[in-house]
């Protein structure tokens, strides 16, 4: 599954900044992938990008319209359909990450089955997928893992990805959610996947390879997540990781959603994933910490992340605020 | 979902005595289930069971045809499907563990559209399902758990409801896995939900209660298994166990299908099942080990037993071979 690149974004009647964080992300991490905006009236909210009808889209050589936003029940409004039924008319692809399904939408699914259109449910996954075995594969992994869910391991592995590059080392991201499949235009949502086949969907995202130097692993949830830690040990045995490294937000006081869940600490999280690493890659090593410090001053966050580095002996950063050189380096030793 | 019981057991043509597990474990830990048992031909096994045509098991009461036999690729042969449509004809539900559905073969789909009979794909979970939580639930829960798949965690979960029901402690074995399903008519595959599902599933399986004393919830895989950790850790998470019964098979040499892969040893299984356990539960403890020992004497037997209750301070058995009682004992002392 690839995803048709450049993209045309589109952002629905959506007001709220926060509900097109994908946009935003695919803006951020893939600019040149992006050729314009599709907004369906004035006070949607906007990315700056040109804004375009679904014609000019086409115009210019647009071939996917990515819906760009999320909404709480996942479910696509009514009043999108119009744009969306002629966008499939026209030709576009479509990609979504919600929870309701285009192809559920009886004249996308039609448009589908007559015409050459493709449409995407990346939060879905129904190709037929192969249990993980563990055998080592070559070429090598990197893999962010967290204290919690949405503690920036996206974030932290697209910055990995970009760090990587500009350096020379030639380093390819791989997905493993919604928002970081839209981004890059392929990969698997490993929480989507049937139970038994998590670490091996993330054997056939990240396959033997000799063609690059790494694959930058995309970690999901947590180990010590009452909810998702499944999916989290799954993905890290499946990823066999090289390196690890580990994702905080400064401040957080329990785990997401669930006030009665403590979080766990940098100590029992770096040891019990290195630990379950372990079993299908005895070299793994810890070779960084990524912080959000948004919640302290940035001189709170500096010496945060000296005194860090200096207490667990690997480089400790904010991917947003600070240089990502020290991690880069550190991998590169590996 | 709750298989309407008694059973008759579906035999087919099957000729090779381990394609009928699934049956025998039926017979074995629910014998009042069982009215009798249908094979097709002479050479088909035979449980022991009164042979039956569909009419006479009719007649005796029985309201599910299950399929007790297992094949290499799950696939219901094309000379079962004449008795199946007749059962279904006949008002029989019928319950199957094989990966191919019942409810795609259009006839039988056809006569759960239009009669009251129901079809149990057990190998497969369509129901909506909750994410867990992980909030402590009232009630007692055992779980076992294990150093890979296949090392007896359904048989020594079955072993502890019976004897715990004997010595007169309220006991329920909650069902994890196809062949547990069809043994106690209910349950849920928890390899079979979606990943994200994992631990809500054990939590919707295992709801808070107060009208007996123990869940005794059948474990799966290990948390060293590289193909189904996943699923182990969502398991141990949603059941919260407050104790915890480790399964091994003396004389494996790796992980099942897998050379490559080391078995754990004891002390690493326990100490990671007890760290992951305590994400839920802080006050979890290991109540005994249960061994398969057939491949070594009795005699040999008993001595390994007594060595490992000395080295690890539990209880340890072969609920084959052994008495369950110092367990049960252990247990009540939660």
């Amino acid at each position: 599954m690839k995803i048709a690149q450049p993209y045309v974004l589109f952002l629905g009647d959506v007001t709220d900044p926060l509900s097109a964080k994908t946009a935003r992300g695919i803006l951020k991490w893939r600019p040149d992938a992006c050729v314009g905006q599709i907004r369906l009236n004035e006070n949607t909210i906007s990315l700056g990008l040109p804004d375009f009808t679904l014609q000019q889209a086409l115009y210019k050589g647009a071939k996917t319209l990515v819906i760009g936003t999320a909404n709480a029940g996942g479910v696509i409004p009514d009043n999108w359909l119009g744009t969306l039924i002629q966008a499939a008319e026209l030709g576009f692809d479509i990609a979504s990450g919600m929870h309701q399904r285009l192809s559920d939408i009886p004249e996308l699914a039609q448009l589908q089955d007559k015409t050459q259109i493709r449409l995407f449910d990346v939060r879905h996954y129904d190709e037929p997928l192969k249990v993980g075995n563990g055998k080592k594969r070559q070429g090598k992994r990197l893999l962010t893992v967290g204290t919690d869910c949405a503690v920036g391991k996206m974030f932290t592995a697209l910055a990995i990805e970009k760090a990587l590059t500009e350096s020379g080392t030639q380093a390819q991201f791989k997905a493993t959610g919604q928002t970081g499949i839209l981004i890059d235009g392929h990969g698997i949502s490993v929480d989507a996947v049937v139970a038994d086949f998590i670490s091996g969907a993330v054997e056939t995202l990240s396959p033997a390879f000799n063609d690059h130097e790494w694959d930058i692993i995309e970690g999901q949830g947590s180990l010590y997540n009452p909810s998702f830690a499944g999916v989290s040990l799954g993905l890290l045995h499946g990823a066999q990781p090289d390196a690890l490294v580990l994702c905080h937000e400064v401040g957080r006081q329990h785990i997401r959603n669930l006030p009665h869940a403590a979080l766990p600490s940098i100590e029992d999280t770096i040891t019990a994933n290195l630990q379950a690493a372990r079993v299908t890659n005895p070299k793994v090593q810890l070779v960084g910490i990524c912080l959000n410090t948004s919640a302290i001053s940035e001189q709170e966050a500096q010496t945060l992340c000296a005194d860090w580095s200096e207490k667990y002996q690997v480089p400790v950063t904010d991917p947003v605020r600070f240089s990502m050189a020290p991690i880069v380096q550190q991998i590169k030793a590996v």
